[in-house]
């Protein structure tokens, strides 16, 4: 589906928000791609980010597939107005075994007040990437409330 | 419901697969209770793991409710067994502004192969305490496969 | 949590929904209990709605789950208002094998738009009651909507 | 994604195992196609199946969403092998305002116990397609037993 953004600096307006949060930075999250209605996010393993068998902590798998919904919705949301996460439903397919994770999400139907997000969160491994995560997430548009405190 | 363990060392294997997550100690998570079908961990604040808005970031929200259910449900499982997250479903409440982030899981059933849970995770703000995300997770125990590579 | 209603007619204002819903009279569904937050409703087993196994058909579960949350939501709702499920998340947890389905849900957080309740349905079988599911609900309060065409 | 089936008369065994089920019957859905991992299943509009707004109910919707998932993992399953929803997830995203819904689901991931896969639910109005709800399933494999009492 081709989406049509209303507000025409919305990349910016993304890539400023993305860098607006201290806790991808922290990851060291990478801001990939923003397209009207997509995003893809890729994010360096790390050994702090891993769980007991050393691969991708399930909370980091979830954090990606949060970021890319909330921001492949708030592409085509107004400038004017702030996003939040209404809830996520993730599945972990496969072990997040590798060294890149990527993160990439497209609206499903963006409305007045809520947008439905899918998103799949891949594991690339000695360069092969495999679905490791799926999740299908609610997002909500809050209307002339600033992306920033 | 009270549960009884099948492993009557089971805060010991817990308190020690939690301190085998390399994320636990990077985010400075503290596994505050285990009991037979219950997990309780506590999160201070810090700044690197907000969002843009200051509070903490919707992912580190899931971890916590991830992690309470992976250990509540752990608590009851066999020594020899290893646990995977199959899926969550996380949501978020009211914004996670305060200085302490408390997740609190329950064993809803411990079945044969899975395990469902539901998690409540609150947010502390100058002392007062407000549930900020809600969620229901289903575990997978794997028979006879050690927690740690 | 105790709730206050802001429409004192609220039962009635249910009961009346409920009794527009054909597809409740169809299966032969009850409304058992309103109460600020909370409802109940039966189902008595018919072979019309089984699965292959004989139990309670999965969708006849999720749709029970969906009504309880619905009327527990709708029950602190504005008398002008109408209501529509966002999304809910049900975990089928044991063979929905007996005489008579339970579903009972309480509201968890009632907020200016959106609001999420905790559902659980039982089976009873010979006169014993069993948690057969649990389900997590958003609800959408849609403000000046009359809940009829 | 290609799937190759265990079962070379897999078609036959949903066929059988689609009309086992009496709820099936009662709201008069039809098997439409079953393919290797995938499943189209359609349901005319009956007055009996609608809510207080006369579209179809919600319970109705997810129960085709279930339904086609759970064909769509059974197509891939060993000829002794039994299936059981896990959990579901459903997002209502339009009204189901229409004259027949339309459910189709895929597999995501076919795993040796649990399979994932998504649906989509399209309504259909003067003969318009709209999607009108996406979910996402959990379902298990039991081997060696048998779809039937």
């Amino acid at each position: 589906m081709a989406y049509i953004p209303k507000d025409p600096d919305y990349i910016n307006r993304i890539t400023d928000s993305f860098h607006r949060q201290p806790f991808m930075e922290f990851i060291r999250a990478e801001l990939v791609a923003v397209e009207p209605g997509y995003c893809e996010i890729h994010l360096p393993y790390d050994k702090n980010l891993s769980q007991q068998h050393g691969f991708f902590h399930a909370g980091i798998v979830g954090t990606i597939a949060d970021n890319v919904a909330g921001y492949a919705a708030y592409s085509l949301m107004d400038k004017a107005s702030s996003i939040l996460t209404v809830e996520f439903k993730l599945n972990l397919i496969s072990p997040a075994d590798g060294e890149l994770l990527i993160g990439k999400s497209e609206v499903l139907k963006y409305g007045k007040t809520l947008t439905i997000c899918r998103s799949d969160v891949f594991v690339v491994k000695n360069g092969n990437q495999k679905l490791c995560a799926a999740s299908q997430s609610t997002l909500i548009e809050l209307r002339e409330q600033k992306d920033y405190k």
